[in-house]
């Protein structure tokens, strides 16, 4: 199925810190979309508690049922994040391992594509091919390129205007998010 | 240098359900430990919030220092985890995460061993190198060998009695953690 | 674009032993297709030279074209193989360079599943996330699910015969192909 | 056990190209190790045919065997590799393919160091990872830190001088190399 007409993409950003270039990034994003689609940001990864499956069977938290209708709402979801210790910082992690114990899986069939940002030059790249490993799992549509790996990051934005503000890095954002919402509507449903 | 006479490991559990398979495992390790080796359970990687690099800002949580004490104190750790989503639990993912950024980073140089178990066949293996891949960065002196990957773990133990059962994975397990004994007290310091 | 009518798989094998139980595998796939579904063996990775620039430089072995050639006249490919040291074989991957390296690369958008098998219990799989790494770069289009992991392989073939006989394993192989022929129907051109 | 006096590293090179900058960054280590340090070049890994396990029942050909012996006489092998489709090069996997079947495997208890060069910002880390992986099950002994990733070394070489040149790169091998000496003598036999 394709779909044409507005989309819409969920963000889900790995890092909880304030001021983190990674959320900055994140709501860069609605301001290099293509007409047409619009960004969201999920609830903060931070809100769920640590994955216990005794706390499953007396009901999932509304915090992750919240989260997950808003992933199936969405045409596609957007996962901005830090790299910790060479992989996905653990709330991230935790949040998609909520996610994924669901009945009607959300993330099943659904298109992603990755983003991270790290002050280093290697832009968070080793948390790429971990999270790229988890969404196999759970048959989501990863979008192979372009690949957004944002280096030196803290030399990118305007902290104080909340804004991304590195054209090239705006460059190839803007070029993901194009194939991105063009990937989201031919793997539509 | 090395160290001779009693050694003791801290044991760091990637699951939070009361009745784990890997629980088990972890309960079942000291039975199974050389002479002069002493293992202890870490606190619940459950007990420590999402890492937030505000919160660290007010200073880090009680459960994080705990954490860490006990992991600096031990002269080994034994990870032992369920695989989620093809990676590292969230939970346990996170714990990692707190700890890497303490002044005095309790796994530098620190050596580590690894276990998972899963119902399947696969044990959870594609966890394993996911963690070795965040121990590089800790500095970590991570056992390669042997390695512990239990499949098909429900037919291993006996539940109502908290122990793992199976002579052939008790005898692998027995034989790591001599190794590991053997390489905690040449890698000590 | 999807395609209607019959279509070809080209089998990329990662072992060169003349009795591998993933070549057996290999050579079994066509008896275990859906109707309208052609699936033919590539030229032996065995064939190509260690990749070099300065070859390369000199012109593109015939080997390589002719594999090239293949691959782009199928509508998808099957990558069976072992796992070598935790990883790909590097004839395998060799191969895979070879190809990446040319204009018009035949990976980019192409439909690509993964078979691995092994007489250990945990069948390769630790070699798929690596080749799924790999394709990335190269822009393939893989299967998610099902996957294919043959544990224990030398008990499901019959070496004499040349096929795979375990029942379970021909049902797996069968669900794989069943999908992957409507995933590169879907995902052609 | 330790050891005191000179020591000899060994090289295997992941690149075949003349001009491979990888090549450069290997045949400058010598002038960047610290006194008593030996550093030799392996032979070239496209020397190799491709691992076929029935050659290997005819008897391992006289340049695996070399190679092996070159292995085994060096205190630690430090791998200078380019990362090829975000992967180890099919060539190096290749070599170490055969090196990891002999009996007295060579790779067994030795010291290992990794350094990847790239004219990508990333440095061939992805190669890293993969390669710490396929040593794991070599039980080698791989040296964590410092990593040598060298982004952009196009412009890091005099390449009509056959030499790595920018200082701050130069630096961090000096670092690794003077880390990993003292981790081979420590960690030898």
């Amino acid at each position: 199925m394709t779909k044409d007409g507005p989309i819409s993409f969920a963000v889900m950003l790995g890092s909880l810190r304030k001021a983190s270039f990674n959320g900055i990034v994140a709501r860069s994003l609605q301001g290099l979309a293509p007409d047409g689609v619009t960004i969201r940001m999920l609830g903060s990864v931070g809100a769920l508690p640590i994955y216990d499956a005794d706390i499953q069977a007396d009901g999932f938290p509304a915090e992750v049922t919240a989260m997950a209708d808003a992933v199936r709402a969405a045409d596609g979801v957007i996962l901005v994040s830090p790299e910790y210790n060479y992989s996905i910082p653990g709330g991230l992690k935790n949040a998609i391992d909520w996610l994924s114990r669901l009945p009607n899986q959300p993330f099943a069939g659904k298109p992603v594509a990755l983003q991270t940002a790290s002050m280093s030059p290697l832009g968070g790249v080793r948390c790429q091919y971990h999270l790229r490993q988890a969404l196999v799992f759970l048959d989501a549509r990863i979008l192979n390129k372009p690949e957004v790996i944002i280096g030196a990051v803290h030399t990118k934005v305007d902290a104080a205007a909340d804004t991304l503000t590195d054209e090239t890095t705006r460059g190839f954002i803007k070029a993901q998010l194009e194939a991105f919402s063009a990937y989201a509507r031919r793997h539509h449903g």
